[in-house]
């Protein structure tokens, strides 16, 4: 079978978790529209130098390229003899959904409001080695506010996506909070230098992994400055629970020195959004681009982040040449929709009609569209030799209800409707 | 700006033409639902090898092909001195929905019922020479009945189709309808021999833009057997205007000898269908695998189909090596969408909160959140020197009623709701 399935890495939908996938993607677009953010879509390919520009990091090495049409032998030959493979291609499938929106951004920045509040909820594609939970094809949902200097963007963002996560049905989570500026300061106030910030934060990022010990033992290994490694080290032992979302509580949990400024705004943030929030004064999150607040969100049962974003201005207006500020949000799909209730859309009305053979094809379909006109979802079955395995398998793909329709059953009227999953019925 | 728009032949969607998009696939996933119709999802990409394995017809030609990962410098040299392009590549990005679902279907048969029909609504991509209207990532929407060999399929498939349609709200459509077996009972009644027949069908299918004697003139000039061509262009003259949807009236409509097991089965599709169907005779439809029953949507004022489909028994089950009946039919998403309502999603609340700098983005947000929370579809927008160029902007983007902001009103019940559109109102 393995010459029959999808390629390395990729997934088919079945019926049912297409279902559910769609249902959630319906809750994400109803809630983010409603919160006045505009969903806009690019194509999935883009141009292979803006996907090579620099903006992606890492994934710029795992993606994918496609090639040129009508390769001839020449250049082929030549693409060879200067082993210049890239020459081969001129088009990309989009690995984030960052890169792509840089991009929109600078085409279409004339036609857009001045504060635009963009959704991209589709797929992206990395060249990862394939493992459980990690697929090479896979859907981001983006929120991203462009043109907001401002803590207001913060706000929005956060409010709206913890909404999204309410209406979905996924509880437990809250989230973390921090500020790329905080960091700084905090690695500044310890002692140590500009060049180590960088892979200091690496190994402050696997603090929830290998604790303070951990850390420790790593950053001697590493050798960078030591007094600095002695005064985190004396600060993680005193490190305090999560308080009260104070300016006061931050900068406690902060080593003196740090900017007043950034605080007071993180506290005013931590301020104006509903739900929980937590200072994590050692939340760093990965990418390099990210120039102030950054937030993740956490779920109690769970090591992983269902979540995360932050301010990055800088970046989206690097096509354009000019500092665009801007903030961005993105949830895990991927790992929300395993979360939440797998028949959470069939509330609906549903029906299946189990026909015998002698029934004529017009009646019979003219019967199913008289149930569907009333809003009732409703599937065709013929009668088949094991009754129940054939009400299961309807009970599986969500229908709540059945019935059988003979020559002399052909209005909604005449049904007898029984309910499904009750196997005792069957008959 | 050529530098930052997306690649040739693709498209950006802005906010108010994503949202039409995505309302008009809303309606089309809701309605094949109800229909008992099972969406399923495969990836973008599939193997190199079955998106050339003859499926695909012309359209494998004209794929987009994705560059092994990791070729190094010798794989390369190999593949240029065996002139062998194709070594460089292992995906494709799909150019139909056909060739997936075949593959999707030979993977997962056991986990499917023994009559599936499918829902796709998914892009594919195709190198074609870009024009107006014709786009190289468009959408596809696909419904599939797989394992019926009755008519019931068919039926089924027209009559959800044409639902779809009308609550799309595109009115003046009709469905054309013929047989593959009848057309080639019409090419033997004639006198052609079954090696023309596909050469000659290529022309009939021009008669709607050549015309009956630029059909005539064409195979004149084919060289096909002349007394077939004169038996074509003496019927063609005869030919009748549609009438009503009986055995005889098609019987009536062919020349005599044609197989009256195969109309009588036509006759009976047109007579279970809800809406206007149309015999037509010279309908065709370019794909070879077509067996039985062929039809097409076809729109009063255009002279292009909105969708089509028929019976292609045999092809589906390609990749399992059995055979497996199956009838498809295919919306034209990308032109039925330009044929909807601009707003037609646009029933639903909203507002506009036009704010002054001196207001406090907690209070701002809080209030944005009380409307949202009511929901209203709500969007923030800073006061603008040009008010009345903002409020215009906002009731482009599809708001229709607008609110000020100021430090006092901070309660929903504050607001003095303005209605949008009404230019005088601005102030």
């Amino acid at each position: 079978m393995a010459t029959v399935s999808a390629p390395r890495g990729m997934r088919d939908f079945l019926p049912a978790e297409k279902a559910r996938r769609e249902h959630a993607l319906a809750v994400i677009r109803r809630v983010y529209r409603r919160f006045g953010f505009d969903e806009i879509e690019t194509p999935v390919l883009e141009n292979y130098d803006r996907l090579h520009s620099g903006l992606g990091g890492d994934n710029e090495k795992i993606s994918f390229s496609v090639l040129k049409r009508g390769i001839g032998a020449d250049e082929l030959r030549a693409a060879a003899e200067n082993d210049d493979l890239a020459s081969l291609t001129d088009l990309g499938l989009r690995f984030d959904l960052t890169v792509p929106l840089a991009r929109y951004y600078a085409t279409h920045r004339a036609e857009l409001p001045s504060v635009f509040r963009s959704v991209q909820i589709a797929p992206v594609w990395r060249a990862e080695r394939p493992q459980k939970g990690r697929y090479r094809q896979f859907v981001q949902s983006d929120i991203d506010i462009i043109g907001e200097a401002g803590i207001l963007a913060e706000i929005e963002l956060i409010g709206a996506t913890t909404e999204v996560l309410r209406e979905l049905g996924v509880t437990g989570t809250r989230v973390r909070i921090n500020d790329r500026r905080l960091i700084t300061g905090m690695l500044e106030a310890f002692g140590f230098t500009p060049e180590e910030f960088s892979g200091v934060l690496i190994t402050i990022d696997k603090l929830d992994k290998i604790a303070a010990t951990g850390v420790i033992a790593e950053l001697r290994e590493r050798g960078v400055t030591a007094p600095a490694i002695d005064a985190l080290a004396a600060f993680l032992e005193t490190e305090q629970a999560a308080g009260e979302f104070s300016a006061e509580a931050i900068a406690a949990r902060l080593p003196e020195g740090v900017d007043p400024e950034v605080i007071a705004e993180l506290a005013q943030i931590g301020a104006s959004v509903e739900g929980e929030l937590v200072f994590d004064p050692f939340l760093v999150r990965g990418m390099g681009y990210y120039t102030g607040a950054i937030f993740e969100i956490e779920h109690t049962d769970f090591g992983y982040a269902l979540g995360g974003g932050g301010r990055y201005d800088g970046m989206i207006g690097r096509f354009l040449g000019q500092d665009v500020p801007a903030v961005g949000f993105s949830i895990g799909f991927e790992r929300i929709v395993d979360l939440i209730e797998a028949n959470a859309e069939d509330a609906e009305e549903s029906l299946v009609l189990i026909y015998d053979r002698n029934v004529e094809p017009a009646a019979l379909v003219a019967l199913k569209n008289e149930v569907a006109a009333a809003g009732t979802r409703v599937r065709l079955d013929k009668r088949a030799k094991n009754f129940r395995a054939l009400l299961e398998r309807a009970a599986e793909a969500g229908y709540t209800a059945y019935a059988t329709v003979t020559a002399e059953t052909t209005r909604a009227s005449d049904l007898d409707v029984k309910p499904l999953g009750t196997a005792e019925s069957a008959g």
